[in-house]
């Protein structure tokens, strides 16, 4: 049972509410003697810290986190603080709590928002600031992740955003080092002087829109994954629509796959001088649910912030017709923020299913 | 750890190869008191049981399955069988297992295929048709599935291909009546006569074709699921990408939101008698990981069947250049028959669910 | 996976180490709508605090309890703080981190501790005051048995120290009251005054004494546990055994049973106005792994504390003999301090399947 | 969840009734490339079999194994038969299934027996012979055990009946060759003699007898186990408890230990030339949840069978005193073949603390 933790050797509990005290995480089962800082982890956190540009939201959090267990700074191993293999808890204390009125979204469910399923579910629900399914969550996920990467040596994973609103990128124009120089984490110059236009737009009307994230794990070894039931990609689509708004996840070629024959959609390979090579990645990197050796691309869809200035109608807790304006700081385009969120998951996941190799069958190998 | 068990409260574990002994699963966790007769699971694996058109593979299998466990026949109920609370094990003998040439599978890596990957992973694999990885293994969860569905009163589950290749359906059309009358499990009578023609082409060129699949549940009461890690739509996207060939998963509107703004895609809510009633359904049942009450809405990509009659270029066991064909009996479109399978993965989702949030919380209510 | 995490609807993932920053727990999977004041919490803690006689550590921490998330006091309900349903984090800062000298239990391994081990399994350890392996983690227990308890409504889980060394109390003189008014936990108070004199010998020798336990749940409801790896005496068995210490665990007749016949063991029935009722309870309350109404009753054995002033022989970590004396504050009978420990830990294994037999079955039936 | 299931990464699921079609396991996690043959696991069933002296059930059941996945006798590794890293179904039969009348046990609950707990709880129950409940669902623990033995090479586990009734053996007469050669799993020569007189005596009464077993694994690496709640003891703890008619556990000097003094329970080390050596081991092989290369010592009481002959008061179903005798061909002791499940329970914790310990740390080192 998973409610709020994630991953099986590898594992992530995480805790806290938008509005609550703090928010926070447990990493169990993180393999001991890995150098870790505490400064890694912010580094992580402060790539998805709000407030950074006009174009998310405004809310102004420090996101600092405290390691609170599971390190040591032995002086037998130079000082350097490592992990040990007991459980590493990090804290983030919420600060920016402002005590504002949350009476409208007390009282009457957003559309587009857990409101209403939360408060039939549970019979009533912390109100503010969407509690426990805001998109706050994921900051301990970005920490978590930041202790993942270590967990996995010679694999980079990289995301950007790469379709806004109906604006995809021109992946000819495919730059990694450009996602770092605009607030969209665009990989394409040219599209992101458009996103900017566009967002600008969406932004002042009050309104908000939808993304789609490409996430890139290249160095992954062969053989991580598992069939039926433990496959790589079936874990991934989990992480991946576990992030907040979230509404689809493909692998490869996805849905384009459908529209495919099978002569234009099987990897074809060659022998090369450190063994077999594929020819192309329609797959993305996993076949049978295993990884390949290829690059494992993932992308998926996020739906537009469903608070917005735009009245929309709605209903009460107890069951009358209002309308409803959601005021507040909100992001409108939550799909930017999801990227370094994205990377997060995918790190969780393969951290997970490295740990999980290597109980079943010892070192996973490297290669294609 | 769950590489071949689906499922938290409502567990299914899956064993078996394509050409092994046989195959099934232990269905645990299942309630107490639900009759339950073979001739029901065998109903469900009739339909999804190969050769019974010319679209997909001519391998004959009965797919008789037996109950070896978990249910009893007490004179003191009537002398109906009822499941008892333990494990129910399904077991299919697998009886076509002709004793075919298998040389050319068992050294060369067949392009779109696990091969590959299993190869390094497991240090050898058991090349019969496919082994574990083989499509085969979903009879076994058909089979769960058909158990699933007695764990959900007044739930119904109902799945249509609804694009081949390139050909989508016309909503306008849609018919679930029509879905029992074509061998594509089609819901648009105008489309199922297209994909006869296109799909004999197909299969005369011996090439393969992908598909899209949509599952759809009604009558899903009101807060199954959690928010982060145990949100219904994170395990309907691994259940779905679970299956073989699978490449994408959406939920309600799904990608297409990515190109929404907030206004467009947030469903609105009115108040009805009965309580509040949503106006849309672009978020397909599932707000902030949680059941609306709404209809759930499902669709998954397939990609088209690697197993092709076109030769194609790959790599030996050994690292040698060769090419290969795949012969053999295979789907043409291995989507058709993962229609049953997307029920039965749906039905195990929502019992599992269902009985969390009975844990949890209580019964859950109706609605919506 | 649980190296760290306890139950499985009931979820308690703990985390810290004896001379970290903190040390806390994440439970998770606690019912929404149960009423919690953290000062509920911290009154069980004070029970297992040490240094409230001579008889405990003089370490002196106050062992002050956060609630990070989980709980929200809604005007609607009244103000009163409940449970929401999501995870509730506790946290308890460590503050009497002397800078002390380690280096000696640094560098070689303490007799009856698990520093080789350790060292062998991590490459290293925390070695300030036991680290992850300290009594001190039992805190977290503590606190998270106070919410099990809340989920457990008509229950009542008391404990008792029963033996301390050689002397075992005289159950005639059994009274429940007592437990509160010695320093050792004990219901007999004849055998509290043995125990005084006895455990002042022990300590100014500078050695310890072992101690059993018993503890003993009333009210619970017929039904809770399931039959083979479910059953509530093997979870029982498995609580009580990684509190630090225990070297065994036993359910009503216990190892006794061992040498009595099938007349004298099995409890006989009639029947009664509220149903059957047993005429004796020799089962301790467990049958075929469920609870059959009867008063749950378990004890365990603690060993002597390893931590003594007594020069023992061992190695250091470059395998070179030497003696060490373990000079700190220590328990002379970490049995006492098991005694709430030991009450959380039950509430915890009957909480979880309280909800588990509620998600499988429905709400458990009261009786026997 | 686990209700049936034991294991993390080396995972047994067992399904099956006394009296129904078949019983069997799932065993998954199994690592791949591990030779396997049908008979190694006969021949571990064979010596649990019943009806093999009149000391045990008189019930004739072949118990024939069948294997129907997760192997594969690859021509290219030589046509043994390997374990592929798939899961391996086993199969036993039920053939002795009498048509004998249940109707006194259908209507009336056994004390001692789950009777009418189960019914209680599942609001019916499969009568015949006990059902799940049946001590026969260990034949497919002992069958999982077989294989659960290969993953640990260098491993020894064997195991044997220390006490019967009030009669203890002389441990200074223990001789493990002696085990095979009395049908009590004997280690004590004259203790055996002993035994057959004294369970004649009580055979011919229609009466039943407790008693203790004991296991021992040598050649364990040093470091599995994890602290807290993935302790080694904790998870043998529930094993033992696991198997019917279990009352008590202990790891090493188990209880005794409670009236030890600090200087006479932790084991002292002196260095040696293969790094440190243990002078003792009253610990029983394992320190803070993690073995430290010592022999892991277990022992557990199992109480009499409750199927006596002589006449006890009971009630039925409804409510209605009456006297019950349990005819039918019952183990006088059920300790003695306890003996190999307790071997194979002993196996398939070490097997999966195996890979836990792999997966988390890399491989374990042997040692101490």
């Amino acid at each position: 049972m998973s409610h709020n933790t994630f991953g099986h050797l590898f594992r992530v509990t995480t805790f806290g509410e938008s509005h609550g005290v703090a928010l926070g995480c447990v990493v169990d089962g993180c393999p001991p003697g890995l150098a870790l800082e505490v400064e890694e982890i912010q580094a992580e956190l402060d790539r998805r810290k709000p407030g950074q540009s006009r174009f998310t939201t405004q809310r102004r959090e420090p996101d600092e986190v405290r390691i609170l267990s599971g390190v040591f700074a032995d002086d037998r191993t130079g000082g350097r603080q490592l992990t040990t293999g007991t459980p590493i808890a990090l804290v983030i204390e919420n600060t920016d709590q402002r005590s504002k009125d949350y009476s409208e979204i007390r009282d009457s469910y957003r559309p587009g928002h857990a409101d209403y399923a939360y408060d039939v579910k549970y019979g009533f629900r912390d109100y503010r600031g969407g509690g426990r399914s805001s998109a706050r969550e994921t900051a301990a996920r970005v920490a978590a992740g930041a202790i993942a990467r270590k967990v996995l040596p010679g694999v980079s994973i990289r995301a950007a955003l790469v379709q806004m609103g109906p604006h995809a990128i021109d992946r000819a124009n495919w730059d990694w080092d450009e996602v770092g120089r605009n607030p969209f984490f665009c990989p394409d110059a040219a599209a992101a002087a458009t996103y900017e236009k566009f967002l600008d737009e969406i932004r002042k009307t009050g309104s908000s829109i939808g993304a789609v994230i490409e996430v890139v794990a290249e160095g992954v070894p062969v053989g991580l994954g598992a069939p039926v039931y433990g496959k790589l990609d079936a874990d991934l689509a989990a992480a991946m629509m576990s992030i907040n708004a979230v509404k689809g996840v493909e692998i490869g070629d996805g849905f384009a796959s459908a529209a495919l024959r099978g002569e234009d959609n099987a990897d074809e390979m060659r022998s090369g001088n450190d063994g077999p090579a594929f020819l192309a990645n329609h797959a993305g990197g996993v076949l049978g649910g295993i990884s390949t050796g290829q690059p494992v691309v993932v992308r998926f869809a996020v739906k537009p912030t469903s608070s917005i200035l735009t009245p929309r109608r709605t209903v009460t807790r107890d069951n009358r017709d209002v309308e409803i304006v959601t005021k507040g700081r909100h992001d409108p385009c939550v799909g930017i923020r999801a990227v370094p969120v994205a990377e997060a998951m995918m790190a969780c996941v393969l951290a997970d299913h490295y740990l999980r190799h290597r109980g079943q069958v010892g070192e996973p190998a490297r290669g294609a």
